[in-house]
């Protein structure tokens, strides 16, 4: 059986955690290991251990970028350390940041974070069971937590 | 027989993975492998898996980055990430981005994505089989998907 | 016993490192072992020899980057080398930076920084020694320094 | 006798794999491996392939960027891949970028294309043969292609 | 008897490398390995080359990055890598930087390359000889060319 890693933070203001493996787990049967860390920046690392002494098959990084400028600057700064984290093990790890500033309220920011971390766990659950999947997606402008974009009109 | 990598996205709104595919076998007879992902930051890992675990000589890594700010970010992250890729796997990785606001209109957006596609495919033949036909073309101010820009009138 | 490495800086003005020191030591019994470099991007090695050369199981990296524009480009460097660091030794460095202009003078200043070490030194006991209790306060909206965001209202 | 790489972009306006070469060959009896890739971005898997497996002892990386704002973004990413391709062989790769916006018409971009790269050339000479040179030129406000600054006026 | 490697610039206006050299000789013993480079993005690999194939046990970085905005992503490049190389080789390099646009006029940047410089060897010579110093300097605001800011008043 196949390890899902779950990584996310006490910064956020949603669980999206929780969300994730209520989603994983309503689709597939896998074990799920998940840990939590303080922000965005220990992300990262967090996701390389679950990958290199947890064994996840791929893992989900979950997290909510502050709306301050340098609060972008993190969000960046710990995009570039997933994917690096990403090339040392060979290993995908599915980013899930919503921003702070996405939501106009306090309500529909929740809901995007609830929606976006499920939308991934879908992708997450295809990525590990059903790649081909994906494949027949490909170029269909796919968005996770907004409405999709679809593909171009000609 | 090579075998090239293609890995696009979901994400795009265009499928550049089959433009790729169509164009390379139009021309050559090589093995492809071709997987999908769900956006631009997650090409980086892909990339180096279709190399190290299948075996690609090179790799075609086909996005469309949106319009906003903070996709030119995932596109900058992206690229850093495909850039690390090739330098750890000592394999050429192609980057085919077509940014969404590149077209003037959808229809616009979808002709730059094919043609650029194909001609990077282009490219990624004579990097394959006949890396002096570049040599020669050097300085020649290339261009994939607009016009060239030719060399530097004196 | 574990080791909790702390590093710090001269640039700073405030003495984070006796800071971190005096709350994990009213909190837990741990060897520490401390360094103090001149700037912020020399935390990033600092770091990492902690880690490797004195055998600390986690790091504390301390520092207060500068006001101007070019201080924040320093903070963005040495935060990508401290994630990098982390990804090489597959062990957390909490980084605890206040900007100098995250005080409206230089007594609030004091308290942020003096604030938000000690926080920051207890998610540290929590990473080492009760990880759970870290997930428990998953997207509760956790802040250093200020007050807490505290989770969505919905 | 040693190996000099050279590794250049069909994207550029003007031949500096051609001008490079021409000047090395004026001054020294060297071996010269010389590859053109389509992009920047490409040059610094080229650059590590020739140190790597064509026994480069010294590369020149030679590049046009575009004038536009995400060209800029590229020559930053070309950059950061070329340090890092240097960090992981120990070997000097000397970067040669000439913004095409830098000349005033195409006339002078060609004269500065030619001359910055003509002027890097012999720094690479020095670097390999003459390194306590370059020693006795430290602080002395060298340019490439343009005027040289000279040292500080006290 | 340790070593420290001094890496510096052609491009920069003033002999930082001299200054570095006679200041640690005033002070103490040890032996010296300097090289010279053409520019800031050249330092990383200086560093990491005088660190594992000259046995450096600290190296200093010194450079004068230019005042326009592509200079200043140099100097984004440079530290990046500096950074990068300390982490490859758990070696501290003291980055010296002095922005050319920082002094007034050209004897004031000058003043500022020197002093700075001086001032970092110091910092060298404690990181080498009695790490405790720093420890006891830690949060009391030290700067290098400029007057030290002092610690905060409460």
């Amino acid at each position: 059986m196949p390890t899902i890693g779950i990584a996310d933070t006490t910064f956020a203001r949603y669980n999206m955690g929780r969300a994730a493996i209520d989603e994983i787990q309503k689709n597939v049967s896998v074990q799920i290991k998940r840990v939590t860390v303080p922000g965005i920046k220990d992300l990262p690392v967090a996701a390389k251990k679950l990958i290199e002494e947890e064994g996840c098959d791929i893992v989900m990084a979950l997290g909510m970028p502050g709306a301050q400028q340098k609060d972008k600057m993190c969000a960046h700064e710990a995009s570039q350390g997933l994917i690096m984290a990403q090339l040392m093990t060979n290993t995908h790890i599915i980013e899930v940041f919503v921003h702070e500033d996405e939501g106009k309220d306090e309500k529909e920011l929740a809901f995007l974070m609830d929606r976006r971390t499920r939308e991934h766990a879908l992708n997450v659950i295809k990525l590990l069971f059903k790649p081909e999947k994906l494949v027949r997606e490909a170029g269909t402008g796919q968005r996770q937590g907004f409405e999709d974009a679809g593909p171009l009109r000609m």
